[in-house]
């Protein structure tokens, strides 16, 4: 049986629009819900809506952030881990998930859908960004029936 | 006046068809021709067959690999750096760049795209990629004239 | 007031000592008993001992892996956070930490010492390593005096 | 037999003594006249006097940087590699040379050392550094032979 707690990284846009925000903190809370641990970028827009609604849901948040100073997380980071490797610490970001979830947002963010993909990391699209390999979700209750099933998965293996 | 050498990164498939093979070759050459320095990630497909062009036409020739070996390297490589750090040196290929001309290829050259987006790195596009941002190119001869404008450029700064 | 976890990073050599390994763990448990985060290279030898430290003692275990499966973490390790960028993940046990504790170890847990000190972080000397910066600690609790001091000046900040 | 060029990587501390300077200038002139090229971090002092002598005695020079902007290179680089990812551009540095040549310097300097034996690569000291495993050398003409030695190795390899 696995011990290790299962990692969510969420992945967005630092600049998003009312609509994505509300997205991204219900997801953020869904996946405190499920017991998963939140991982993220630790910045603002989409990472900081959904730290927050992982942290107002009682969830655990990381943030692995791109400079060497903690203080540039956003307030609902539990746990800022600064890597000083700046926008390459997407790749990280996208490696240490077990499962992400992927919001609207700009190359940044198809960055680090892209080494979901390549690291072999289920990657649930929630920004329409269809790329070939990603689990198309159409809203937050589908998203959690499909990272519900690869959680199972996971405990399995 | 500049005295560093103009670096190109070209990206592309590990695993690609003829068609691409030749295009990526000729790539190669015309890189070599317009005295710049030729950079890849090192290894096969479209990097293997741009290194050919840039090195049959008299160029020099950079790879940048993933592993720590040089031997991993392909063999029209002049200059291998071994970086230890795998994927992850898709973030350099693309940082060291001043220009980036990007084929066919799967996540692992879609996500040097986003990357050299994401470092401001003019972005050739011969891989009907179509992100927005990048510079597209209807063939080889098209994409010579851009990265000529874009040489200018930086000569000059 | 800082709102974030403290995180403390235990270094040293994958190859110990018996002795080692005891102290190792006793800095472990220390770690946890101060209410902060463990965070560690995640494998065996001074990472495995330390973990198994804080866990018994009741933290909560951080392991920043070099591979990409989670699966090389050791058994201790409550958060095991691939990165696939090898050795170079070293930089980042460094970063992330608000204090290092520093056990024997060889190069690999040398450069950590190096990092940490780049980066600016206090680094706790409790394997006879004597570099310019560090903070000697005569044995644990000596090491715990120091942590505290420093647990309340990053609590002001 | 190997057709790639022999990468040789200088490091040392980048406030240096006058000195200092002059033997890294030395160094910079002995491996361009070996024939091999130069890599260093780009940046000021021993790696800026280095360039400069192998610039000057013909050879081809190599900076890997740490921020994403060319122009912080040293006048003497002739390829400009930015890589974006901050001090842990150190870690390629050491994995990129085919041999290390370690100057006097300082923590930074000393995790290239670690990085370079952490990745097996040979470490000329001319810095009385004293690292197990490193190379001692007592004056560049010392190192010298024993690099001859080395890429005498590396070529049949």
């Amino acid at each position: 049986m696995r011990k290790q707690m299962i990692t969510i990284s969420v992945i967005g846009g630092s600049r998003i629009s009312p609509k994505v925000e509300r997205l991204a903190q219900l997801v953020g809370q869904m996946i405190a819900q499920l017991g998963c641990v939140f991982v993220c970028g630790g910045l603002g827009g989409a990472m900081e809506a959904a730290a927050k609604g992982a942290k107002t849901a009682g969830g655990m948040t990381i943030g692995i952030l791109p400079g060497k100073d903690k203080k540039e997380a956003n307030s609902y980071i539990d746990i800022a881990l600064p890597t000083s490797i700046g926008y390459a610490r997407n790749t990280i970001v996208a490696c240490s998930a077990d499962i992400i979830v992927a919001l609207p947002g700009s190359f940044g963010t198809n960055s680090e859908i892209c080494y979901g993909l390549v690291y072999g990391r289920p990657v649930i699209d929630l920004g329409n960004w269809g790329h070939e390999g990603m689990i198309p979700a159409r809203n937050v209750v589908d998203a959690q029936e499909k990272i519900k099933k690869l959680i199972k998965k996971l405990q399995k293996a």
